[in-house]
């Protein structure tokens, strides 16, 4: 049931700290410390107290809020990653144990912002790091995890941004005009190979009638396109010619800004192509 | 042992059709009736006239001559895939066989000019054309495999075209110049994936030290080239950025004319790049 | 006063063809024949009837049509080109009345079709034509004169397209976002030099706040844009550098379709740049 | 008449001298203090200890070494441009007076090495410095022109760099081919206009047989060049175009480095274009 940011600045101090302890796995005292700066003239603005408040707590309190988290395996599970490969799964169990024996508090990570593919990836690094830069980035990360939250929660002006979105273009500058009915795949690309996620066309405008992705964060990755342009321009070029130079033209390119707009645009002949991160 | 052009030009007409015969699997006939032509002011003449000696003939003569060369496995033996994978061997031994009993002549082909992914992924395809049609698809490959002994073994002025070159640039426009240091990889790719020919780096001039390929015929089919520009921009990128929008760039491209100069081009920035086919 | 679409379907055919007699010059009889055709579902099925109409009509008919609209010089003074430079003026004045004297009709154009230069570059060309030709092109050009009227005074669904657009849009790929804040002038070329149209300066989606021409048809020619890239990459090329490789970026291009959408789009660094025709 | 740089190792002090003194407007000391550190083995060292010995003397030496040197009337006299428009050549004389009173020295620099266009629009700028930095600027420019001088008077081995090249090529990526055939025009560009220097067409390899510029230093200042792409893709575009999306294609570029090697390069295609600096 989502409330309103109208009620939640008329609400009782321990109505409001209430709240705040749902978000943050129980630490209802980061509400109870941010609920003096109310009334928050947006959403925005609520949840950058609430994170104020749990950052000048002290590092007692802090080590105390990460631990409340639940891990990675749980994090996923809410994902919607619960039936991991065997492989992936034990690999999650170990990495978790050892960080959380390391550094006395779970692996908190915002996993929908990651490929399943770039978490795996860099798991293995994070065991090599000090207390502090850790306990920073598992806080950063229940920024993310209550941002998505409050969103989901409380309706009102100014949310914070909590989507991205991936869009692309391929313009045919053979012909002059927008390239229709292109396929193109989207992939994941990680260590171990790439996994598809989605198939499309392009309309008649050069674009697919939707963003691939859009609607919640972008996770951040790798991510490859593959745009068949070989059957697109065959007709334009000398038929005897078994190998187009140009066939399926792979783009592979890196999302890190999960809530950023990423335009991956193509311009191609039969014997060219530019790529660029366009806006 | 080379012999020379003009000693070609000065034999009598029996050795001259002896030495045809050799080339041309002891279709001796060839020469004989290309002697009288004599003499020939370059070695791409020469073999000018031995070929429309052999296209001249008659639909019998013409198919006693294909059938007198060795079929593809014994070619691709000599060309230095006598190792091939069980699998491969297999179906290649297969196909000859159906193409020979279709037919009546055996699968010839210039193997040297041809990747072996694109050979096998091709051979299906040829057993469903018409006898007229594969005849003169083999007497063009016995122009290729004749004219590669051709250039072996005669010494003299104007030898046909029998090498292909592959070379690459990178050109940095981020900072106006040649991108030196640049890791890269050739593959050859087929349709069950691809292999690795060759790993270079680029050096002061955004080039290879050699071409990729060069001083044999260029093997028609679909390469990919991985060029590592990531690691060169990262420098010049916000070092907060974990996912470089550019990292490994992949270059699909095919080459169809096997004596051609294929210089795959590309400028590249931390956010665009352009590939072409340059000159 | 403008009417609609509902009122001519269902005026009388007096009224009707008294309409279409205000749009052709005089010549109701283009009416008296469509008004059979009616109802028109659109405003644009009503301007194709008309000019149907006109085209199905006798060689004499069509002249008188041809002789009936004004020509050139007063086409322009209706254009706001009343006050045109002397030279120009007389040029005009000697090319209409030889123009007239050798076929037999006055030059007939859509001048809101076209720059001014466009006009006078090409005026001595269409004296050298034939008759049949020239007069096929007037009544191309009446059917422009009268879309533009047409759409002017009758209101309903579907009206035929009368207006064109151009935008631009610079992508700084040195720094991976739009190149906000640099200045570009657009200029009109012709023959004899260039002439000024309007000043602008990107915003931070590296646009112009409105398109460079909307609203109208835009006017076919040749037009150039400037862009001052120069101060936009100063800061991020070496400060010992007088001469920047870029400094302003001239881009001169051809409108063809006055109802067209002409995107300008540029990708640049400071040693690099590409032009394109975008969508 | 030339020597050589054994003649000149192996000259007594007193020649060796007299020989600087030639290069450096009289100033003998110049070759006293640099004799000693004789033999050279490269011209580039010889001028490379002279210009270390005029760097270390005392500010009235300097002073007077400046003094010696012609200034910018003589200098360009020398440079070919002896009849300059009157209201340059008026513009010059005053420059030069004002100069010379507001610092003490002539205004000395290596007009070879400028365009005429980029010392008329920089003089301004000049009169406004500090006695210290002109002295500086004119150091550096005595070191050009004596450069020149050398190379010219002294063979030997390891000259220092003199000459600088433009070159350009264009691609046509339409058709997948060097774009053959297509007509340029190479200008400077000044505040008050351009100046026609070259006319060429592209050869088969989409390159001009020579260089644009080449055999001595470039002129640094601003250049266009215009490249008549129209004409060349007229029959791959809808013959119903009458104004080409490209037709004349304008380059304008900077020149900054005298020695250097200026490669403008250009892929076209009737709707698109890229230039960039390449190598």
């Amino acid at each position: 049931m989502r409330t309103t940011l109208d009620a939640l600045n008329a609400a009782s101090p321990e109505a409001f700290a209430g709240f705040a302890g749902d978000l943050f796995a129980g630490a209802a005292w980061v509400g109870e410390r941010a609920a003096r700066a109310r009334p928050f003239p947006t959403v925005a603005a609520l949840h950058a107290a609430l994170l104020a408040a749990a950052s000048d707590a002290s590092p007692e309190e802090r080590r105390d809020l990460v631990r409340g988290f639940p891990d990675l395996a749980a994090e996923l599970a809410e994902d919607g990653f619960d039936r991991l490969p065997a492989a992936e799964a034990e690999t999650l169990a170990r990495f978790s144990a050892a960080y959380r024996a390391r550094f006395g508090f779970p692996f908190v990570l915002c996993t929908r912002r990651r490929t399943r593919e770039a978490i795996l990836d860099s798991l293995e690094a994070r065991l090599s790091g000090d207390t502090e830069t850790e306990l920073a980035a598992a806080l950063a990360e229940i920024g993310h995890i209550t941002r998505l939250r409050l969103v989901d929660r409380v309706e009102g002006p100014g949310p914070p941004p909590t989507t991205g979105r991936l869009s692309t273009h391929i313009l045919d500058t053979h012909g002059g005009r927008p390239a229709a009915g292109v396929a193109l795949r989207l992939y994941v690309v990680g260590r171990g190979g790439r996994r598809l996620l989605d198939s499309r066309t392009t309309n008649a405008d050069g674009r697919t009638d939707t963003p691939l992705l859009a609607g919640t964060p972008l996770r951040a990755g790798r991510y490859e396109i593959e745009f068949d342009i070989g059957p697109y321009f065959r007709g334009q070029v000398d038929p005897a010619v078994r190998n187009l130079f140009l066939e399926t033209v792979p783009v592979r390119f890196g999302i890190d800004e999960p809530e950023g707009h990423y335009h991956v645009a193509m311009i191609a002949t039969p014997w060219s192509y530019t790529v660029y991160r366009g806006s």
